[in-house]
């Protein structure tokens, strides 16, 4: 297959499939919890996507395409046409596309697939082209997925390496949880599991194509992750995927960064994104822009970690960047609002989802087609990135 | 009697005390419930400290020392001589310190307590001679700390007032909780509910003495106070007391802080001190260190509140400040160690109680005895200070 989330990797996978099988990991229950849920069908899919078993808009488009997939695989048999088996395929993308109607990644992956139907349709005359172009197509998208998390991974690793000194190993502070891994991913780079994480699941293979991450082996002493306030995604997600991974990791208050910069425990910051704006400006996580200044005060290099498709380069500066404020109740309850109440009654809650780190203080950013360093005039030219690395799509 | 406390006051008082009865707020129960505990002897006082009704180390010294006082208040008789009712005082703080054998200010006010007995015993031939004296000396120690937290406020509040440009309102930035209203006293200041406060209770004489806290009415436009993981003392205590004092305040994340920073909401961060060092440096709750930082990076001054008594002549630099690892549980379950759990099993934990803010990020020390601020060398003389205003004491 080629495809990762194979049973029995020991990597901790939020979705596991293969041809006719898919299973995803339920997030509600993590971290006490590993449960996986098989989805045998869209009912499936559906159910699991609007019960928030997977959680990240990519990765919500990837499990709803993949459930239509392992229903059509499993299909004992189908009467009628290809343009009925093409006809079939949209009416249930649109049932999982209702899942969750906001999600764009969501829709735009039912557009996508929505084309390859047609052209499926139009070309073939059997159900089953159809129906195998629809599959395929599911499987592309799950292993662009796993393959630019890995180059990310890969290319973070080997350019953190570049500025490690003689006998240097690296400590690297991360905050709250890209939904996939990233952050793993990337501290996998530098760990030894890399080889069996970085690369496809065939050992051997590994041991040949990834001479770069074997390279880094080792490399990292230590990841710190904050718990992520207030929905601890930090000590919920990341940590148990640190913990997982056997990576050895520290779980620190978010308020603590500073004191551990401070007593000389880290080495670089890597984030996640939710989206970079043409200038570098980066939007992420509440508490990020405080890492970033604390970084930079302590002269600790601060990267970004993220897809291309995360850069919007339509918005020129982050100023554009609208900030979500979430509901009070995350802060005033615990375990994000749904537990006990533990805040006082009566207080107002000033609760941005995000915040947005300016450019002058992020040293590069980690994209699945290269590093994006400053030029001369310490800013980033991403747009001329773009454009360069676009060849290689 | 003069002192704070008085049923009936606005105000809410961890310990209400007139001569006789002693009530003390059960601090376990906020910020759900307020729920006052009657302390009728020593052995409600003890069972009280030792069952953390009372927090606060100053707060459990003279919780304590008021147990007694409250004790012999009411005692019917006493058959014995005035050594003897010396011994029976000396034995009741004997088991009073008992309750918390590691609080230093217990049993420092111990100390200074059995001075006063045995020199009441000496010089007095009557029982109730030694028991008034006791009596008053407690009462003093209560009245002592009042003032000093008044004086805190009033400097404060004056101090930053002078700051201000004309029709600017001020918005502070606090961190934790000072155990005794220190941050709504700071803000208090600034607020219209100032005179019942800051004053002693008769509300005619507060208009008269308090023409400085007057003069600052009105001029805080709002209070933020951070969360402050993992024991939520600011969202659980320090909300709680801003909701009370009908001072407009907002509760964030701490991570969130650098934030509100950068889209301009705090004119000013004001924090307490666990201990401050010679040359300034301040040991804090952990998180104080990273708003420093901050604050620094957006220009905005930062200032420490704390009782002269807080001062450490002899440690010269915060270098010299142990910093106490405290549970990993307080990270890896709600409510500070004490609810469910919510982090993944088996991450390591860095859980520092506390961090040290340099120096060089402070812009004035708030004291009872006036606002210390640097000199041409950008450095604090605090030992200057305290020699120049130990005259006032």
């Amino acid at each position: 297959m080629g495809i990762n989330g194979v049973e029995g990797d020991k990597t901790l996978q939020s979705i596991c499939y293969k041809r006719g099988s898919l299973r995803l990991l339920d997030q509600r229950k993590l971290p006490l919890e590993t449960t996986y849920l098989d989805i045998k069908d869209t009912k499936d899919g559906w159910e699991a996507i609007k019960e928030m078993v997977v959680r990240g808009a990519p990765a919500i488009a990837i499990a709803a395409a993949l459930s239509l997939a392992a229903e059509v695989s499993n299909l004992a048999s189908f009467n009628g046409t290809s343009d009925d088996a093409a006809t079939f395929l949209r009416k249930k993308l649109d049932y999982l596309v209702s899942s969750r109607p906001t999600a764009v990644n969501l829709s735009d992956a039912a557009v996508k697939l929505n084309e390859v139907i047609d052209k499926a349709a139009a070309e073939a005359k059997e159900v089953k082209s159809v129906f195998q172009a629809y599959i395929e197509a599911t499987e592309a998208m799950l292993e662009d997925d796993v393959m630019s998390n890995k180059a990310i991974g890969s290319y973070g690793a080997n350019f953190l390496q570049k500025h490690l000194t003689d006998n240097q190993k690296i400590t690297i502070l991360t905050h709250c949880n890209t939904g996939r891994r990233l952050s793993s991913l990337v501290f996998n780079g530098f760990a030894s599991m890399a080889i069996g994480f970085l690369c496809k699941s065939n050992r051997e293979e590994a041991e040949r194509n990834c001479d770069k991450a074997l390279h880094a082996q080792g490399a990292l002493e230590r990841a710190y992750c904050t718990e992520t306030r207030p929905f601890n995604q930090g000590s919920r997600l990341t940590a148990f995927e640190l913990v997982h991974e056997n990576i050895p990791a520290t779980l620190i208050a978010d308020s603590a960064a500073a004191a551990l910069m401070n007593a000389g425990r880290v080495k670089s910051v890597i984030v996640g994104a939710d989206r970079v704006t043409a200038n570098g400006d980066t939007a992420n996580k509440i508490g990020t822009y405080s890492l970033a200044v604390s970084a930079k005060h302590h002269g600790i290099p601060f990267y970004v970690a993220a897809p291309l498709t995360s850069i919007d380069l339509s918005l020129s500066t982050g100023q554009q960047i609208e900030i979500e404020e979430r509901s009070p109740k995350e802060l005033l309850h615990t375990r994000g609002g749904l537990g006990e109440q533990v805040a006082a009654s009566g207080i107002s809650v000033w609760n941005p989802a995000f915040d947005v780190t300016p450019a002058n203080l992020i040293s590069g950013i980690i994209t699945d087609k290269g590093v994006i360093t400053k030029n001369g005039a310490d800013t980033f030219d991403i747009a001329e990135f773009v454009r360069k690395t676009s060849g290689d799509l």
